[in-house]
């Protein structure tokens, strides 16, 4: 009976937030996921374009998958769908706004797979299987985002993705908390829920507070107001739209992405922007700085972004401009701070006004802070807390929170991405370990570099490496010339003309004086000189031919 | 007559903070030079240990070097002194602690020359050459720092390096105020101040709101207590003496660096902690867990330090104990974030409990934030304004701080580094630029590595190697045996065992059928097809021989 009745919950993706980019529940062999979104890569992983979750797990269980239920459109919770529909052709359910960037995307990235949308609407319900899913509305830094209440035999699950609790949000819908009261009373098994903020202490502000910020800024600003933000924070682009028709400016969009994304909010009725507001790129041009703002990508400084390129002069649109303002419209995510400083300090260099969170208050966080996150606990009242998204510090922290507001220690259930936990008898127990990690995608190749391969670049990018071809006599078996030697990233040219020779010496010595067996020996002898001259260890490689 | 007159204020060292590690003043023929310290690698400097600014310009002028004064003793103003100091034999100026750690340094160095120092006070004055130097005391995370009044013909320069106005710094000494108000009556020329805390509004709060974090951490720890900060934070040992000796803990410190600082601040007398409240490491081991705290470094989560050993569990002295509450007294430095959250994360797996500075106030800047730095322009009344010490940015955001205090616009200059500054009849220029970048050193070797260098790293590490061995028969042109293959950090070996098969069979068609010119032809091909196949650009090296 107990296995019977058992709700499997299976946080995916290596050591990312637990259960951000994928998490599926499973019960009586069916299997709904929730979320198929990329995670970037840190900045030790190199030459990675991004992660999606390792979901060896569900291709196992293929048969069994039911459904992908998407809470909402931002990158880490959609940018994995054109991987995942590859392998599991399942409906996917998501909200309109939300299916129509996932279609756009899916578009862009030339995703040939037919994909079968079930468009749902919060406050809807959908019976998927032995599933029950309520959509519930929650304000977020994109419009039409839900949350989840999912129901089966063992018992109510909120599963309360990406949230905070604003009560002046831009599109004027605030999360629903009758839902979440309903679900109080009904009595809810388990809450998961977003730990992003929870080493934030208060009440994350509401997005009504950047208006103003935007609006002093593109005031103040004598020529052209540049915005950068990410493509999918539809409300941002809301309020840079208001923010330049009150000040007597056009408005043009750069970048495929955000002109794709504004375009679907737009004809969705998600943005509100009248059409003799926006211009083209090539129109704004044209016009007179001071009557000129324009909405790109690029606010973490992404070298390859419309902000990165207008840092180096590379940007083929259009240039930066004597007096132009340039606003980074978002907070530093955690590891791109270097580069976000280093291209802030290019921009300067070329004579750019930079504004920035630090200078105005023109971006807050998306995410619920402590207070919201209590309030939210005792909403809900759930018999049992599982802290989701974020790291291990954070998920912590949110678990003491929860405690705080009387959720027994023993109820409360702090896993990793990897680590089932099961619903089961009206108890939340921790189930069986299933291998989970990153897979690494780079180019068009998903999955084929490892850990390994990652830690032999880190072994190649720490001290470079050198080759040495040799070509002996096979009569003899003495050199037929000098051997060639080929350093990269090792040392400059100028301390290569004198290593090298002393290298090919060595060598010399050993072939002819010393004797060796193989390459082995070789290699040896020349990593100990290399160490012993420049205490540094390049990878070495020999390659030798007998003539 | 100006040339006569002209006082060069020139700072060095790549696009690190300007004048921070490093800065020369330059009067008719004579130079003094303040600080040498060194950088730590950003994320993308692959394999450097550290960086030393590049000192060309004063190679070139070794003769004309009369001094290396120094304003405190932090890494970043006395690291490279060990390298300084061959290229130039010239007595060092410095203070008694931080004469003490700089001498502490230089043998756990190994460092062989030697150094004639000169112990100066604040409130004394140096004559050196043509300066004129008067040494004044500011409050900093380190005792005994000072600022520099610098007098020559061409005016008075108040250098003022790392500092706050804490006025209840835990040595009770703080900022001259005295000394800067009698600057002022003097008339001073030029002012460079710390940029540090450019970004941040009003005042930064006392070292002293530190001591009841601490008490509260040391009170409520069931446990040890293991406090990691950097080794050089002087105030910050005493304050955790001081937490020890409340909460009748016993206090023992791990790792050298930490050890010999101590020492010497004890004997010293800048530090004033009983002998019965230090035990050595092994017998702390042995006492009752909640009778012990211990100093360490790895605030910043370095791998190689003891926090970064404890949480793999590889830390050689002691480990992990159940109860362990680890505290980090240290802002993360903007690049480390990742680092930290990383070794966080692996320290609570482990079971440690871990208290920051986002958990509890138990760590100020050491550096002046908007107000004070405002005060110090207000108690100075410079003519010019010249910051240093921060990214452009922050110059930027201090300069106008500085114009909003009403220094004309064209009285305050900002520029990186390898940017001269004259200072001649009453009037700061810009004069020439000198070559001058960043100098990185690994292991032994010191600017043998390059940005050419870095950027092969950067290539090796984006997308790997592959080495193609080929043996050709001399007389028919054929292959002798199948192509050996070998890739580092391109792919994983399953898939290299589906690659090289491919590959070897194009290079066999190119030499049979095709025809090639040379090596390159291979690599153009090879290149094209593993490009082909995986969007990915690795590395290729070709080794033709002949038999």
């Amino acid at each position: 009976m107990s296995k019977k009745n058992k709700l499997k919950i299976i946080p995916l993706g290596g050591l990312g937030e637990v259960g951000k980019n994928m998490m599926a529940y499973e019960f009586a062999g069916e299997i709904i996921v929730v979320d198929a979104g990329i995670m970037f890569p840190k900045n030790d992983m190199l030459g990675v374009d991004y992660i999606i979750p390792d979901y060896e797990y569900l291709k196992k269980r293929a048969g069994q998958v039911r459904a992908l239920v998407i809470t909402h459109g931002h990158e880490d919770h959609i940018g994995a769908i054109q991987h995942f529909i590859e392998d599991f052709p399942v409906p996917i359910y998501a909200t309109p706004l939300t299916r129509g960037l996932i279609e756009g995307k899916l578009l862009r990235n030339g995703s040939k797979a037919k994909v079968q949308f079930k468009t749902v609407q919060a406050g809807e319900k959908s019976k998927i299987g032995v599933f029950s899913v309520e959509y519930f509305h929650v304000s977020h830094s994109i419009p039409d985002a839900v949350g989840l209440g999912i129901t089966t035999p063992a018992g109510l699950v909120v599963h309360m993705s990406d949230f905070k609790f604003d009560h002046t949000p831009v599109d004027g819908w605030t999360t629903d908390f009758a839902k979440l009261a309903e679900f109080a009373t009904r009595g809810v098994d388990l809450l998961l829920s977003d730990s992003t903020n929870a080493e934030r202490p208060g009440w994350t502000p509401s997005e009504s507070v950047i208006g103003p910020g935007f609006d002093k800024v593109f005031a103040e600003a004598q020529g052209r107001v540049i915005v950068a933000t990410f493509a999918s924070l539809i409300s941002r682009v809301q309020q840079v739209a208001d923010a330049a028709a009150k000040s007597g400016r056009k408005l043009a969009f750069a970048g495929t992405s955000m002109v794709d994304n504004v375009k679907v909010a737009r004809r969705m009725g998600y943005l509100e922007i009248p059409d003799e507001l926006i211009v083209p790129i090539d129109q704004a041009q044209k016009m007179q700085s001071h009557k000129v703002a324009i909405m790109c990508t690029g606010s973490q400084g992404e070298p390859s972004s419309i902000v990165g390129r207008l840092s180096t002069g590379t940007n083929r649109q259009f240039d930066l401009k004597e007096g132009d303002t340039i606003v980074l419209s978002s907070h530093p995510i955690p590891g791109n701070e270097e580069t976000i400083s280093k291209t802030i300090n290019r921009l300067l260099r070329r004579g750019a006004k930079v504004v920035d969170d630090s200078v105005a208050p023109i971006h807050v966080s998306g995410h619920a802070a402590q207070e919201e996150q209590k309030l939210l606990i005792n909403i809900v009242k759930p018999k049992h807390f599982l802290p989701i998204h974020g790291e291990l510090r954070m998920l912590m922290r949110h678990a003491e929170l929860a405690q705080e507001l009387g959720i027994p220690k023993e109820n409360t259930v702090v896993v990793e991405n990897g680590q089932v936990v099961e619903l089961v008898g009206n108890k939340v127990l921790l189930g069986e370990r299933i291998p989970g990690d990153y897979v690494f995608v780079t180019g068009e190749s998903i999955g084929d570099i490892d850990h390994g391969v990652m830690k032999e670049r880190s072994q190649l990018a720490r001290n470079g490496i050198m080759l040495i071809d040799i070509s002996l006599d096979k009569l003899t078996g003495r050199l037929l010339q000098e051997p060639e030697i080929i350093t990269r990233g090792f040392v400059s040219p100028e301390d290569a003309e004198t290593l090298i020779p002393d290298v090919q010496e060595l060598v010399n010595n050993l072939i002819h004086e010393n004797g060796f067996d193989d390459e082995k020996d070789i290699i040896n002898a020349v990593k100990s000189y290399l160490h012993q001259q420049t205490k540094r260890r390049p990878m070495i490689f020999v390659t030798l031919s007998k003539a």
